[in-house]
């Protein structure tokens, strides 16, 4: 029997993502068709066995999977407007930089033209788009998922978070976050070292270990908040508070913003207040997550997508 | 020749960190003696071959080298105070959880009594106390780190940081400071996926990955920090702006406090309105570290230990 055919890829969009997205399919086998706005990016993706569309348009028809790893919103927008009328019954995955509410109205737009919508979003390097290190996380229609799932994982590992189309990026936005205050957390405790003559690259590798250590401490600290079993913890709220207590006065001391760690501090010390300070430090999630549904526990938490229609 | 005997050891204090460093020592081949408030919990390693001192005083008479894994700054002060006559000659590795002004001013007591002092921070826990996986941070008397670096390589690998008594205090209060930042982002990103149904169970391991991904980023950071070599950057403050805008919105609309990202909100803010919103994220570190320094570069940054003095 003859090995079955690969299914047909669109890539619209040659950039960092897109081109190492498009040499992934050839690799695997797949027939892709290419289009970029500055057409010669795709001669050494042609010249490996890709077809050359000159037209969106084009690129659209050529098959039922369109996978979009364009810039930005603008730029989807503009790429699709000239394909509506061919877009019944295909299906797009929009890998763009989006907010939640711009993948919603994507969305739309495309099931009102009859075609299926997946949102995706890029947790990766141009190197790991297309490998185990990186991953992508999806929102959308939960039938071009399951369809097209063998296709997805040609790029890097997929991770599907319900019907809501803006999840995906809601999901980004939260991991981004995670980070953002990792590396704040970082320059912060570097400017701290600056008096003392510690450079922040004699700092980072130390960091670098214990932000390693963090991140293989988040499942624990996820189990507790998840299930708000914060009793019985080595780490509780009143020793972590008399900790970021110290951090804070030696902000002070060094003449360096305390803004950082306030926050922290403002949620430990309302924990304590409340008579919470032998709980777990992971129990000033209860002051973070939304009143209404802190209120109701875990209950109330809901469908994917409940959170956001 | 005879092997070289190995240099004896006393060790105060038989808690979570202290047994198993004791038992480090043990197994080293060290001589050690041992002193614990609960006489009792020495037995073990007595069994092993440690002589049990009923007093610190008789603990500190042993032998040249006084390792003090206590509890805290209090502890020590009610270990050590009898045995101050005794301390002549003699080097003290404070171990307990201390700020840096306790380190400092045990430092002068030490001192006044004749002995070399170090302080120092375990960055470890109990299975890692003396083992790659945990790290010692320390600080104090230079001589005292040079004489016992072999004794002291038996725990955590060991970093030195200066003369001051209390950098090795700051070092540990810089990684709190960047593990608080990472955790609180977590629990706060936790919150964001609230109403959106996703369990922070679920986000953990994506969470973690990404964090991995950020330990793995802080070299590059602090190369650009340490270097203010803020041009030429992929990842611009202006891009970063508009990432953590969305951020803040998504925060907004989903009802969950801001305050854990307005501080990098309003760096990134004031770095583009003084005109650096191409220049690399890492530059907010400019606005961060202190103001003095930050106006002289890095020649400012001076001796190890120069600053708090």
């Amino acid at each position: 029997m003859p090995e079955q055919s690969k299914s047909h890829v669109t890539v619209l969009g040659l950039g960092r993502m897109g081109a190492p997205i498009a040499s992934a399919f050839l690799d695997a086998g797949h027939p892709v068709t290419v289009w970029n706005r500055t057409a010669a990016k795709a001669d050494t993706l042609v010249a490996r066995g890709a077809i050359r569309a000159t037209t969106t348009a084009e690129a659209v028809e050529a098959g039922p999977l369109v996978i979009a790893p364009l810039l930005d919103h603008a730029a989807v927008r503009q790429a699709l407007g000239p394909t509506a009328a061919l877009l019944q019954g295909r299906t797009v995955v929009n890998l763009a930089n989006s907010t939640p509410d711009h993948a919603r109205d994507l969305a739309a737009w495309a099931a009102g033209h009859g075609a299926d919508y997946l949102d995706g979003a890029m947790m990766a390097l141009p190197e790991t788009v297309a490998t185990p290190e990186g991953f992508f996380l999806y929102s959308g229609s939960q039938r071009a998922f399951t369809r097209y799932r063998r296709e997805l994982d040609v790029m890097a590992p997929a991770h599907y978070f319900g019907t809501d189309p803006g999840s995906a990026e809601i999901h980004d936005l939260a991991l981004l976050g995670t980070g953002y205050a990792a590396l704040t957390g970082f320059l912060h405790a570097a400017a701290v070292l600056d008096p003392v003559g510690t450079a922040p690259e004699a700092f980072a590798p130390l960091a670098a270990r214990w932000l390693h250590g963090m991140a293989e401490f988040l499942p624990e600290l996820a189990r507790e908040a998840g299930e708000s079993a914060y009793a019985g913890g080595v780490s509780t709220v009143d020793l972590n508070r008399a900790g970021v207590d110290s951090l804070i006065q030696l902000s002070l001391t060094s003449g360096i913003a305390t803004d950082v760690h306030e926050p922290l501090k403002a949620l430990l010390d309302k924990r304590s207040a409340d008579g919470h300070g032998q709980d777990s430090f992971s129990s000033v999630f209860e002051l973070l997550r939304p009143r209404d549904t802190a209120e109701h526990g875990t209950q109330s938490a809901g469908r994917p997508g409940d959170g956001h229609r």
